[in-house]
């Protein structure tokens, strides 16, 4: 559900009232009951919101939202007026049980609503977002964060780091490794046989031999190790012209080197349909690409389109993994 | 003309071919007259190339193309087949003659067809690139790269740089530089009254607030520094949410911090109709966006559209400031 306070619940509300979603997988939201209840009605949708336990979550209604109670907040008039810190404990309690449940197999998927990394680690809980969480909770440290639209994926060797700090960051084992687990989710969660990946250059030009920076050669020799598996990778590519191509169907991924290089084109064409995917993780994980913007929280004008992205990616992904004849995981793989 | 073994004189001759360009300018090429004519017979372009001289300039012929025999190589079979030092001297003839001329207000307008920063340099010619010739010719230091399309223009604050040198090249006076050269240049030159200016960040999430690095410090300097004069600026902006913003019609250009910030945005939505504008120059000067391709060329399957749009936006260019009231130079305003 994401934090209380933030546009969370009202987009995961939004969102699960669609039914062409709801054709698509059988919801549980972790979350608040009231809070819920008293989004909807604000909203001024008419929808039934019944509490599940967890024993019996197979047997979720037909009808209406199941929410498994994880906190009972006491909202004022607006939804979003509730004690900061126990909104920020109990959206953390959200994302906990939420991965502990989908270790266990009780759910195929998460979608993760927005909650707010400065404001959980006030409270005392140490938190270095969703995807870091996810991560310690299940012991993976080789991750990728993936954020894909219809038209472009592009998964990130480097994420929040300062721009002059990311050349030093390049790593020919960690490229290589954004490249394999790109490639082997690619096959396993997107449907690709044989999946083809461009990997970005760092300089402009690509470095142009040398005459702009020499971080092509690690990005080369990765390339060169991660060849000769179930896919095709490239590199690499200047990165002004490379997008044009992958657009036009050449390539079916992009590894980027940096936050900005994948996300300028991504969010130029994929503005607020963008999902934010976790890759590398034993199960499956997707996000909205936005924050709890407390600024319009409550005011009913939030988009729902990331979420409801959000939620059919996960789902169809989930629905891959399900046929596939001959599950891997990624262990067994790499 | 460009480099006769390159794509230029194909690209050339196929752009002013167009009806539509001869209408918006009289077009005259600095060139090779034989070139040219092998060039059109190739294509199968039934097309008159005349030579005209320095002193009639005026009284270009109405119909075919008129050109300043600037070189007289003598083509094999295929127009590209020429000695390679002498090509090379005779492109960069052409440049150095069309810089005086417009110097000397002989022609209005200057569009370059692609030649080689390298094969000039071997020749012995110290040449940096036409950019930099041009302005060590017109004695100006404070020039701008601008990238245009109809949907997005991008003014880059460094060019060539590996990315790791661009943090400690980013001076707040040439930050302020750009952002002046920029607006006054679209005010004088694109026929905006009040251009509306966005500045980039330079790390992601815009450094959120200095978490991921203090450039954005400095650009909020120059920001400041260039304020409250005939165009509004504003940023630093988060660079993968803004070219989004700026496509849906918030503002009229970006100053870019780096090549690929600006570049990534603008060749995806401008593959081969971007034009390279020099600004700050005391002439007008256009460029192709792409290189002298000698692998392709003579084949006949160069695309003339970047030529088009660099023709075409050089000629609208000079219309607009014949018809400036009172025309400033930059020097009178900055």
């Amino acid at each position: 559900m994401g934090d209380p306070r933030g546009v969370g619940p009202e987009v995961v509300v939004k969102a699960l009232c669609r039914e062409d979603l709801r054709q698509v997988c059988r919801p549980l939201i972790l979350g608040d009951p009231l809070i819920l209840r008293r989004t909807a009605k604000t909203l001024g949708l008419g929808l039934k919101i019944a509490e599940v336990d967890e024993q019996s979550i197979r047997e979720m209604p037909e009808e209406g939202l199941g929410v498994l109670p994880l906190s009972r907040l006491i909202p004022g008039k607006d939804p979003t007026d509730v004690a900061p810190e126990e909104s920020s404990r109990a959206s953390f309690r959200y994302l906990e049980k939420a991965g502990r449940m989908a270790l266990a197999g009780q759910v195929e998927a998460i979608a993760t609503g927005p909650v707010s990394k400065g404001a959980i680690a006030r409270t005392g809980i140490p938190f270095q977002g969703h995807t870091e969480f996810f991560a310690g909770l299940a012991g993976t440290k080789d991750f990728v964060m993936m954020l894909a639209g219809d038209r472009l994926r592009v998964a990130l060797v480097t994420t929040h780091l300062p721009l002059n700090e990311v050349a030093r960051s390049l790593k020919e084992e960690k490229i290589l490794s954004v490249v394999e687990i790109t490639g082997w989710s690619l096959k396993e969660y997107f449907g690709f046989q044989n999946p083809r990946i461009a990997v970005a250059a760092f300089n402009p030009h690509g470095g142009e031999g040398g005459l702009f920076g020499e971080e092509e050669n690690i990005i080369s020799r990765a390339i060169d190790q991660a060849r000769g598996k179930d896919w095709t990778v490239s590199g690499p590519w200047p990165a002004d012209s490379l997008f044009h191509r992958v657009v036009q169907g050449e390539y079916d991924a992009v590894v980027c080197m940096y936050h900005d290089q994948g996300l300028i084109p991504l969010k130029l064409l994929h503005f607020d349909t963008a999902v934010n995917v976790t890759l590398g993780l034993p199960f499956i994980r997707t996000s909205v690409d936005h924050g709890v913007a407390y600024d319009i929280a409550g005011k009913g004008i939030a988009s729902p389109r990331s979420m409801e992205e959000a939620i059919k990616m996960a789902a169809q992904m989930a629905l891959r993994k399900r046929r596939a004849p001959n599950p891997k995981t990624r262990m067994d793989h790499g």
